[in-house]
């Protein structure tokens, strides 16, 4: 592979990625989190005071959704980009969020901290190009069949169009095992991290399809060495207008924060509040 | 899986594409032939004027080529439209070609007959609906790692925003099998046949990878039910500036056609030049 | 790869197997047919019969059957034996029948007239190298996700003790895809024809789990240059005690028959009854 | 999928299995380490004696290998056995090895603590039931592509025979990606947790096949639940006759194993020597 280029480096010479107070890839384990989508302002506000107050560093949700089916709901597009905008005024809270096409990079660039693409548009050459032009953080997330190679190429493509505050973030492969909805490939993670100077999360939300799998397997990933988690959090998870099942309430993201400080700690990192 | 809608359909209400005077989805077998990118005027007028005389009945070439490595050569763009109309206008043969971005569809579908959607955006969903805009023929790449039920619902995308005109095109999927690039899932021949009134193809090029492969491969899709054919061929496949091991020789190409003939009549069709 | 070791050789130093008086690699195709599991005389008598009459070349039937759960019915083991013996004497047709245990192996070859080794023991090395010691022509099949170079290993552990009368069978690999039981890898024929000189059949009832396809991808193999087919057929498929949903009824059997001849006149060969 | 039966329970009803002084399931993590094979006595007594000073739990080693090729080093045999018995008296460490055939299940038994059953054995289910028969305790390797469900119900063939004693362990499944020999399902440990009562443990040595990411997949599998781990120790890995590049070497293993103490704690477990 080819070698990588690259921006601020802490002292192994590895890129630390700054979204508003928040470092990626510094000792602290940032969690991102919120809804799959955003639903409406009430949702979006509630579960985003609830998300600062727990621990999380930023905050997630969706305004332009990818749907395999052209009939799902498929977000509220630039009101939703606003309700986030709104979320971060509230709570201090940097924003994450996904940009489908290229013509909406500028408008989704006003509003957002972070802009995410999607494991669908990992290799959307022109969308790649086009986030690379702006000076605004990137989430790259794997796409459902890309090899190590494929996605750190697709990461070059940010870089080479001058963009170098990129983070790449695994949510699980396509497998054979219908169980989980994708197959975590927690050995992306170190592979990343020796192939690559970029910094790595997980989505275990995602990778797994299951609630139940999601604190154990964000587990995994820190002791791995992942850098991050993003994580879905909805106020109530069966009534989610998309993912739910893989959702975890409020409670249980209490409960994850509070076991990921000692974990952290033991892998030499810190996690959740500071108080 | 949800119904889909429909265009001009033949006895069984099967859907049938045409492009300029060839049909996709009637009793012939369209064979789109030509070099996986569009290198030169004086290469692409010579491979266009030999598939014709061999029998084909659509050229391929991408002007616009997705490539996993942003150091790759990319394709001529428009240059490389212009040069395949340019070989329409010499040969008769209507032209299928890639577009990738949004923002081009208009520009593609001023120079081709046929857009094509490639397997890494068959979830880019502006893109599908962009091109469901037109009033051009699309050929959809099924995604590397999408199910029989994500292709349908991708091209659902483009018959919800109008256009019917859809010919699906299996390529290989992503498996664990590295001798051939991808493995071709034949039985999505007969599945699609199944499952929805659109007319379907195969590329054994892309997927086999090796082109002592895609004649027995392209056989056997005849054999299975397809509608078309989509081929790489190349006059000096040793140095192609993109898959050149994949490409027939024009020589191998018209072995393949002739061969074609008796198999396509075997199932009740035809296939190559008719004198 | 390692070279391979052969026997009696046609012109092109191509394996022929003999399995009584079918030749498999030879100018005809050899199918192979019968139901997944041998389950009364009554069953197997009458089914025999009409696969005889209909132009099948050999009965396939299982006494042992490996299945994924201890509860499933298991086969009728000596007694199905018998059964198949009973009907080679009846119809003429040859045996093929699946030997699970090493200790078994001397059973099953004296009733049988070519041993199966099925997917999941294709890297059962004991028992690969207990059939080596045999003079019974075996049926390796391809495991489920068995690469092409560790099933054409396995086939050289039979040949390393031995025994050079080996037949592959491509049986579909697994994959991703959902819709059918597995994915036929059809490159795995032309592929096996290039890497090694043993005959290579399809077995189109698992490789797609769905009986509509499996008619569609018979003829697939056959195009693509398959030299047998083994084939799932069960008088009455809704009470099969397994496969059923993969069986074709005699009916459907006998419609694939006759269409399997002109397919293989189109690429050289013959199949079904002779007349 | 059908219940599972089960022995001896703690105050969750899970499963503990007990192999000579060590208990699987219980509160500390059990770690099985030793060479991919015994290829000499002094090997074999030195690095035995080095991971008892280190605080291995469990020593492992292959008498019998399964090997892709009938060429390549296949094992010792009965010789490698009494080698294993002989560092069993030296350091007091139980053994784990493989038997393949359920011929050898009497002998393997006569010197092992624990029966190893290999994932190419997953489903030969003839010698799931051999040692079901045996009151050894059981290692149950998932096979390259078993599901879940397949994996619970070989395990299933074992209890069905009477043998409760069985501890599952994931190593990795086959998907497209090849930067790493196989993919580690993560997942899969805290699904087993879910599904059933058995113990479960980690190979993160096959499951990588990168000596380097064995100790950040090995600490994942911590995080995520598991009940042990499986690690391939060599003192000289490169002159290693198999699996080299994937073994540690006791400097590594030494750091992995103080590393593992305060991250079990962080889960509220314990791990490695104990003063």
């Amino acid at each position: 592979m080819k070698a990588l280029k690259f921006a601020k480096l802490d002292s192994d010479n590895r890129t630390i990625v700054q979204v508003g107070p928040v470092q990626i890839g510094g000792p602290k384990i940032a969690v991102m989190a919120g809804p799959c989508a955003v639903e409406s302002r009430e949702q979006l506000l509630l579960i985003a005071s609830t998300l600062k107050s727990l621990g999380a560093d930023m905050l997630r949700g969706g305004a332009f959704k990818p749907r395999t089916s052209p009939y799902s709901f498929r977000g509220l597009a630039e009101d939703g980009l606003k309700l986030l905008a709104e979320a971060r005024e509230l709570t201090g809270l940097p924003v994450v969020t996904e940009v489908m096409d290229a013509r909406d990079v500028e408008l989704v660039a006003g509003y957002a901290d972070m802009l995410q693409i999607g494991s669908r548009n990992m290799q959307n050459f022109t969308l790649l190009h086009e986030v690379g032009t702006y000076r605004k953080p990137v989430l790259l997330k794997r796409g459902l069949s890309a090899t190590l190679e494929e996605w750190l190429l697709a990461a070059e493509y940010i870089l080479a169009a001058g963009n170098n505050q990129v983070v790449l973030c695994e949510r699980g492969i396509r497998t054979f095992e219908t169980w989980t909805r994708n197959t975590v490939d927690i050995s992306a993670i170190p592979a990343v991290k020796e192939l690559s100077h970029l910094p790595v999360i997980l989505d275990p939300s995602h990778g797994t399809g299951r609630w139940k799998m999601v604190s154990p397997v964000a587990k995994a990933a820190v002791a791995a060495g992942a850098d991050g988690l993003l994580i879905e959090v909805h106020p109530d998870p069966e009534y989610a207008l998309s993912d739910g099942p893989q959702s975890l309430t409020p409670e249980n993201f209490a409960r994850l924060i509070s076991e990921l400080g000692p974990l952290a700690q033991a892998v030499g990192r810190t996690a959740g509040a500071q108080f």
